[in-house]
This record gives C-alpha cells, sequence and structure tokens, in this order.
C-alpha cells in the first residue's frame, strides 16, 4: 500500500501536501473527501481526523494530518525541500497564521458560502488582514527568489497554496511584482500541477447553488 | 550570553514561547517589544524580523521566529515537551491556523482597538470560528488529559496561548468543561505563570484610550 491522501480540489491546505509530496518525489494516490456535501465534518471522518480537516495522509508505517505537520515529514523523509529547516518552517507557520487561514476563510466567503450569509464586513476585514501578510512575502521575496533563500522549501509549498485558485477573493498577482514572479517561479517546478488538476473535485463538478 | 526572547505580555503567541521555554527548563530572559505604540512594525524592529511580530528567540547560537518554530526547537534540543512529535506538532498547528490565529484577533478587536473601529460581524464570525475550533480541543481532551496523549507538550502550550488572559474575547472556561480542567493541569505544571507575570507589559502599564 502506499501513500493515500485525503483531499479536494478546492482546498489550498490539502494542495500545501499535495504540491509537497510531489515536488518530494513521493507517489501518492489521493482519497475525495466530499467537503460541499459535509464528508469532512461527519462522524465517521472525524474517526479518520478528529479535526475534521482535511488533508490527511496514510501510508504504511504513518498517519499525518495538519499540512505543516505532512510537509515537515515529506521533506525530512526524502532531505528535499528543507532548505535551512529552522528557517522553512518559519514560513510555514506564517502561511498557517498570516496567510492560508485568512485566505482559506475568505476566499470560502465570497464563493461558496451561501449568498445571503456573506457579510461585506467580514469580507473587508480579511482582506485587510491579508494584505499585511501579502506586503510581508512581497518584501522577503524582494530580497531572495524563494521564501526561505535561494531554493524552493516547504515554506513557499505552504505559502503558495491558495494563490493559484481562479476564484476571487482580493488576491491580484499583478498587484504585486515579486510574489508574482515567486508563484511563476513555483509553476516552472518540474512536476508542479495546478491544485485543480492535481487533486479531484472542482467548482465546476457542482451545481450551482 | 543566554536566550532572550523578545515578547511583551499581552501577547499571546509571545507566552506560547515563553511559557515552552520555561516548562523546558531554558534559561531565557525577556526583550519588551513596544508593539501598543508600533515598535513591532517598525523598521528597526522589521530588520529583526521581516514579519513584524513576536516573539523572535536570540541566543549565542540561534535566531528563530514564529512561535511554533521556537517551540520546536527548545523542544527538541531539551527532549521535553516533545512526546510523540508529530501528534503534536498537528496540535501547534491546529493551534496556529484555527485557534490563535483567531483568539488573538479577537481578543485585539474588542479590548484593543480603537471602540469607534470595532465591527460587530467581524466580531461574531470570529466567535463563530473560534466555537468550532473550541468543539475540537473539548472533544480531544474528553479523550486524553493533554492534547497528544497523557503528557504535556508543545501542542499544549500552543494551544492554551491566549486562553489564561482575563480579557473578554467570548472564550468562558466554565462552558468547557474538559478544557477547564486541562487548564487547570497546565497551571498545575512546576514553572507555570501566568502570562502577565511572565512577560513585561499588562493593559495596567497603559493609559486609558
Amino acid at each position: 500500500m502506499g501513500l493515500k491522501l485525503y483531499c479536494f480540489g478546492e482546498s489550498g491546505n490539502a494542495y500545501k501536501a499535495a504540491l509537497t509530496l510531489t515536488l518530494c518525489g513521493l507517489e501518492w494516490e489521493p482519497v475525495f473527501v466530499d467537503f460541499f456535501h459535509g464528508e469532512a465534518r461527519s462522524p465517521a471522518f472525524r474517526e479518520i481526523n478528529l479535526m475534521g480537516e482535511v488533508p490527511v495522509l496514510v501510508g504504511p508505517d504513518v498517519k499525518l494530518t495538519q499540512s505543516g505537520t505532512i510537509q515537515l515529514w515529506a521533506a525530512e523523509r526524502t532531505g528535499k525541500l528543507l532548505g535551512d529547516r529552522a528557517e522553512a518552517l518559519r514560513w510555514v507557520f506564517f502561511d498557517n497564521h498570516k496567510v492560508s487561514s485568512q485566505a482559506g476563510a475568505l476566499r470560502f466567503h465570497m464563493n461558496f458560502l451561501d449568498p445571503k450569509k456573506r457579510e461585506p464586513a467580514v469580507i473587508d476585514w480579511l482582506k485587510g488582514r491579508l494584505a499585511s501578510a501579502y506586503k510581508v512575502l512581497e518584501a522577503q521575496l524582494e530580497r531572495t527568489p524563494f521564501l526561505a533563500g535561494d531554493e524552493v522549501t516547504i515554506g513557499d509549498t505552504a505559502c503558495c497554496g491558495y494563490l493559484f485558485y481562479p476564484e476571487p477573493f482580493g488576491f491580484d498577482r499583478a498587484q504585486w511584482p515579486a510574489i508574482d514572479a515567486w508563484l511563476s517561479r513555483i509553476q516552472a517546478l518540474p512536476g508542479w500541477k495546478h491544485p485543480y488538476d492535481m487533486m479531484p473535485g472542482r467548482p465546476s463538478d457542482r451545481a450551482p447553488a
């Protein structure tokens, strides 16, 4: 039995794990989790992950949840994407704290939440928080080609997790030249794929709300 | 020269690092960062940490930012608070993603932000997000005394980071019996101190807004 990754295409958090496994050269296969029909929060899925979230990685000798844990495991196991580990990890944590937690919520709110439940004040507040985070990424990427220095690390595969998605969430690559160039460098890495091509599930699979 | 931790009392993120260093038995001294007068986002501080955030740990052979990075370093260096590392780390990441990023923002919004700028919709939204996260903590702590099992780990010193603060942010220990008992177990650990007793700076030091 190989590595199985519980995931779905719309999840930037799952993409962080999927892209890391792929760039580390690990073989894996997806297990689709039907998030939009509540599967991630079902009792059966909570038995797999009490947190009710993807990604979950299951293999012969491993069961891991949280994208950062999976990323660190893959990097340490293969010796790839690790760079200076502390430098890489600080960007993984920055992503979890300041980028993905806000970007995932904002994209959901603006695109997948029932329009009647959308709150303009929440959208504006999240956009402001994210602009501060993008400024930090931009400032670092004006200095170094990848976040932790000259080479791609799990810090990059974390912070880019939501930034390739086409749905509007207030992020425009053209506004951030250093981020834009960095995303292009990531897209040029051998094996890179868009999240909707790497994992099953995308908005066009579902009937419009 | 020993370990210096850039911090301030109101920062739950800094507290996660301070409490971890202390429970690991490492000697450290605080360097006060005057967040409420903008020091964390000053050009001088950005030279120390581009992210404009505490905590930052500086020592003879180390300079680390992001609480999770500091926590992992302290645990690996001392062999304490590590438990099953992957289990501990998943709670550190859960904290960064789902607990502290929301709790820190909500507490700031409800207590330290200019009242004219407070948005009820944002407050309600953050309270809802946090209630989901507290449910996950409660469910795990009904099963095990600490988040990663029988022993305290950096997962605990992460997830508790904001939960000892007295300012209102919608968290009431009495509503969450398993979380309440767990916080009491943490408070009983040798060396535990409240954030305002462990780091310099507290609201009563400042003139009312």
